[in-house]
């Protein structure tokens, strides 16, 4: 580091690096291709759908499913907006603090997630989670726990 | 497998699925934000004229580049219209072939990867490449380029 401009990459960091961002993009790519195309469905929506269903009561305060999914809140508040016109979600004060806001999956956002399920796993599998033995999967979960703290 | 239902996901591969997705996709969005704010290019923009500066002549056909990018060839059509307008690439006719057509950088594309560079590698390193120690990278490097092939 001289003057604040960050050190170039080595060869080897440049090409994991590389193999990295332009697979893991294409992988995007595919997922939320395939699930809108079977669904209608974007990946922002599931996961906010998969984060609310492993919620106590199928609700989260805002804030904690902003964290959760690593949004901005405004991000997150678009998010929300978009699927309650769809009726995936609802939004209600907590009944522990009236100023607060949570997010709750509906029966019907409910019912969407789990017919969405199965092909969703099956791109998953295909595209990435049968081609991994299991010490790489053990390194990609922990770099990637570890990424997203930092 | 049974009836083409994919077996359900093992609690860890579940668990390094969910760190990779959630992780990776945060990752990306910083980097578009980061470099959209500095430089008003998206990771699409940079991704064409970092593959294009490495090719001889800053050239390439446009098959060639949509599998460099892992882009389809309507999605790659759209993405080099929009650089065209912005002066970053022009196309052209393969000189070798009349039918086939090239996209090429231009000395302004150019002057803007080598503007916005510095600040990208810093998003990278920031928020990836210093936190994986070598084994760790090379991991993600061999893991991600067998998943780009599938």
């Amino acid at each position: 580091m001289v003057g604040g401009v960050s050190e170039p990459l080595t060869d080897t960091q440049q090409a994991s690096w590389r193999a990295f961002i332009e697979s893991s993009w294409a992988l995007h790519t595919r997922l939320e291709d395939e699930l809108r195309a079977a669904t209608g469905l974007s990946m922002a929506d599931y996961h906010v759908m998969v984060v609310l269903s492993e919620a106590p009561a199928h609700r989260l305060r805002m804030g904690e499913l902003a964290g959760r999914l690593v949004f901005s809140p405004s991000r997150l508040t678009y998010q929300i907006s978009s699927m309650v016109k769809r009726g995936l979600v609802r939004k209600q004060a907590c009944p522990d603090d009236g100023r607060g806001q949570e997010a709750v999956l509906t029966q019907h956002g409910l019912a969407e997630l789990v017919a969405a399920a199965p092909l969703h796993l099956k791109t998953v599998r295909d595209s990435f989670i049968d081609h991994l033995d299991d010490d790489e999967l053990a390194v990609i979960g922990r770099v990637f726990a570890k990424i997203r703290k930092a």
